[in-house]
């Protein structure tokens, strides 16, 4: 049988603290795990692991909301600083409503909240009454994440491999998360197959396969959220369609489709 | 290393013909490849085998398209007969503009021209003026083609597994597709996460995991389109939590978000 995928978690990579080298951190989990990076894997890294890296906290209690801001959190039931934020971080409201607030990010990805999360976050002070109140933000551009990972992962290891961000998205029309890719750098995160016949010879009726969201995906289901801690996967045996350790590259932000072009209003 | 996830592809399946043994079809191909199942291994399977062999085929010579069908055929310059179909299969319409007819498929799944497809079928009479137009239609229920299949199996074999079986679905404001799960047996389509902590004990903020549409994106990076033709794939090594080859199992239905409850609109 052909070896086919493998898809491995790697455990113990604990709390990451702003600053954290992340390449460091990956490779030491690399290696605990007994395992040693291969030109044309890919790894999938959660992206709260490259937010705290980049050190992309914000303390709600120096944040001022505007007038816009409380009057979005009277209407989602919200905090109105984290209203602010949220507004800070994207272009355009999709939806507000009572315990819910999605809009378009400044990536063009739209989800909940601006992708600020509040779970899972170390207070950095529990001792008095000004505690932190501290959220965590997407990184500013992922996919510019991506790829320095991906370069700095090959000048360690001289491995080039693929570096996928993924996140967790809620959609239309169906319940449960997904993850998707906001950030890739060395691997296709959208195939383009306008040119393959299919097995009768006709030109394929389905032409761009968002491979970026199904590698985040298939990792996702070791990934998970909550208690396993498990914020990267590592991902081997691709077909060489996904272009798995290439230095050049279709960058997340290929999956974004432009509002102005969207077929389901 | 934790020997993680191994994702098989199943080659050499072939065209699968009206009336074919499923559970044949696949044991044949896991036999060649040297695989036996085992419990907790999880199958996805293509829909296009699955409606193949349950014989889903329409010729559109003998549709006659109603006023509705017509009226709808016009403005999304398709097929009127199609679209007759499209209606026959569908509840409500989501989006209709020329190229693009969007529709709630009577399963509750949002797609394209109600998941009917007219790529990569064989044409059975191509030799006179009377060529038959085939195209294949879901399912009637995939969730209970799932469940019979994976009875099949565990008859055939004695390993409870769990069945997937993927399409590939266009979504808003992102490019490309990927693969959801539209049946789902023995294993938990939708994970509900609500009693389980994160990792500073607070409950988690996203309770609701996706697995089936992440198990069908998962197989949907060996899968593929076009003339790989991989229409199954072998997922073994999952977390316990995803229950696979459980006899009790959460279906894809639970993945259908009522309109009434969508947040996205």
């Amino acid at each position: 049988m052909s070896t086919g995928l493998q898809i491995y978690p790697l455990t113990g990579i604990g709390e990451v603290e702003a600053g954290a080298d992340l390449t460091d951190v990956l490779l030491t989990a690399l290696t605990a795990a007994d395992q040693t990076l291969q030109s044309g894997d890919v790894l999938v890294v959660a992206q709260k692991i490259v937010s705290k890296s980049e050190g992309r906290y914000r303390d709600l209690n120096a944040v001022e909301p505007s007038a816009r801001a409380r009057e979005l959190a009277e209407q989602t039931h919200k905090d109105p600083r984290l209203v602010e934020l949220v507004l800070q971080e994207s272009t355009t409201i999709v939806r507000a409503c009572p315990g819910v607030l999605i809009v378009r990010h400044h990536s063009g990805c739209v989800m909940a909240n601006a992708g600020i999360d509040a779970s899972n976050l170390k207070p950095l002070d529990s001792r008095g009454s000004a505690v932190v109140q501290q959220v965590l933000l997407l990184p500013i551009d992922a996919d510019a994440s991506a790829e320095q990972l991906q370069h700095c992962l090959f000048d360690a290891t001289g491995a080039q491999v693929g570096v996928v961000i993924a996140d967790s998205f809620g959609r239309p029309w169906r319940n449960g998360v997904t993850n998707v890719a906001i950030g890739v750098a060395g691997v296709n995160a959208l195939l383009d197959r306008r040119n393959e016949p299919d097995r009768a010879g006709r030109s394929l009726q389905v032409t761009e396969v968002a491979a970026g969201d199904l590698l985040a995906s298939a990792a996702g289901l070791l990934m998970g959220e909550g208690n396993e801690g498990i914020p990267a996967v590592l991902i081997r045996g691709l077909p060489q369609r996904y272009g798995a350790g290439a230095t050049q590259s279709v960058p997340a932000q290929s999956l974004v489709r432009p509002l102005e072009r969207d077929l389901f209003k």
